[in-house]
């Protein structure tokens, strides 16, 4: 079970591979309380997957036949850096509409990339294919315990280096991030999810108290386009995710270029969303909040931001 | 004179106006040894410059006529920024070599914008004939006490952050960064400076131990332009600059590259500069060093960078 304890495990294990990400205190008159970036898409890969992806690859055996996943780039990214760092090949499974930054991305740290399918969901379907001609160990994208584990180590720097948050907003697709950031709180923090519009899964899954398919689409889709959050994280969510934001296309634009113009950060559409929210006004933090906000990705074209 | 004691006094004097920029530490083989970023390219403005400005304009009565700045674009973004948040009008003289990114930031501060003559030296000619005329405020973009302690804050947060650091890479033009950098460390650590050969300022200076003209041109002339050292700066420069290292636009173009390829960050080139010392082994740190690199600007075109 994803706790503070197993989170603090991951920390210790993953701790010689990936970065701490710096945090960034803002004052700015645009969110009218004090707001706390964690910049975690400065994390290896240019996004927080490593971490879980690390924490899966080192609490089991490697196979010979290395390793698969299916992913919508960042996820697949992040299992390719981690198996080139630990020796063994990687198979990556990514959707027709995973952007050419990211399949190169992959492709540069040597691992096999097959594009193919709609949606994360088909990719993932596809490995599944593959992996029983192959042997490979499936990492799967959030619905495990240790990559929960690992994600959750975000929510544990964030603390350690911000204690005073009393808001932690995070974008959600398949549940991985905020499942362990939610974990780690456990209600010390209010943790608060925020999606698109266009890919509701966890919104969806609170309405009717269980994962459920949701639509995939917009901006985001690449990162936070699973169809459904996951088994695991889904109790972390009921118990600990104090409220669910939906927000639009262009608000998550708007902060793209927010945070270029006041940051000189790019983050990617899903990097971007959970300050969308606060941007937008779809999360208005209470009169004394003080508001942390994980910037969760970074591998998008600069050009599409500015 | 600019030493700790003048630079602590700065750093309260500014807190309210400037970010702590955090730092992000490295450990990724390229460098041979541990390298930690001082990510001032995330300050208000895109760049360490505020710092200074705002310890320009906190220490003295500003005048009706407002302030008036001449810069290769950052100093001005930091003024009219400055001015904007203080109340008063700004004009700022600009040379032709300006890139539009920055003369775009400066005028969205509100302030007036002037473009002419080859190099940030006609620029300040420019401004000097306009400031008899109007009596606003000068406020140098290097060679003031105000400024240099101002831009030494640079440093004392770097201690802070990061205190095990044995070398500090700075990259120099008019000299009011590592010049306040320098005074801050005063020796404790080993200030190294970097420029590119086609604007070298300082190296040109520390061989006829003055301050001397050097000829202005390159990939990063639009930050690292100044025609000459300042003459505050030169003489802690003598005294605790501990290496000038010159580097080819080459390397400040594949420091840019590095940096978004593995960072997620785009820098200038002025901003890359230092790092491209390290990269590049232009600079080859010891045994056992620690590495610091400041990495003071963010003001260009990403498509410029990748």
């Amino acid at each position: 079970m994803t706790d503070r304890s197993s989170i603090a495990a991951a920390a210790r294990r993953i701790a010689p591979y990936v970065r701490h990400t710096p945090i960034l205190r803002l004052d700015d008159a645009a969110f009218g309380v004090p707001v706390t970036l964690k910049l975690e898409l400065l994390q290896h890969t240019g996004s927080f997957k490593p971490r879980g992806a690390f924490n899966r690859l080192l609490t089991t055996d490697l196979p010979a036949g290395g390793v698969i996943a299916a992913s919508g780039g960042n996820h697949g990214a992040a299992v390719a850096y981690a198996a080139r760092e630990l020796g063994v090949t990687a198979e990556i499974f990514v959707p027709a509409s995973t952007p050419q930054t990211k399949t190169d991305r992959i492709a540069s740290y040597g691992a096999r990339v097959v594009q193919g399918g709609d949606a994360y969901a088909e990719a993932l379907a596809a490995s599944r294919v593959r992996r029983a001609e192959t042997g490979a160990l499936e990492v799967h994208a959030y619905d495990h315990e240790a990559v929960l584990d690992g994600q959750g180590t975000v929510g544990r720097e964030f603390e350690t280096d911000a204690p005073d948050l009393t808001h932690i907003l995070v974008a959600t697709g398949g549940g991985g991030l905020i499942g362990g950031v939610a974990a780690w709180y456990a209600g010390s923090a209010a943790v608060v999810s925020v999606e698109p519009f266009g890919c509701p899964s966890l919104c969806s899954a609170l309405a009717v108290h269980c994962p459920i398919d949701a639509p995939v689409g917009g901006l985001a889709a690449d990162a936070l386009g699973a169809r459904r959050v996951g088994e695991l994280m889904f109790p972390i969510a009921e118990a600990f995710v104090s409220e669910a934001v939906l927000v639009e296309d262009a608000d998550i634009a708007a902060a793209q270029r927010w945070l270029w113009e006041h940051c000189r950060l790019i983050a990617e559409p899903g990097g971007a969303t959970a300050l969308a929210a606060l941007l937008s006004r779809r999360f208005v933090p209470p009169e004394g909040a003080r508001v942390g906000v994980v910037v969760c990705g970074g591998n998008t074209d600069p050009s599409k931001v500015i």
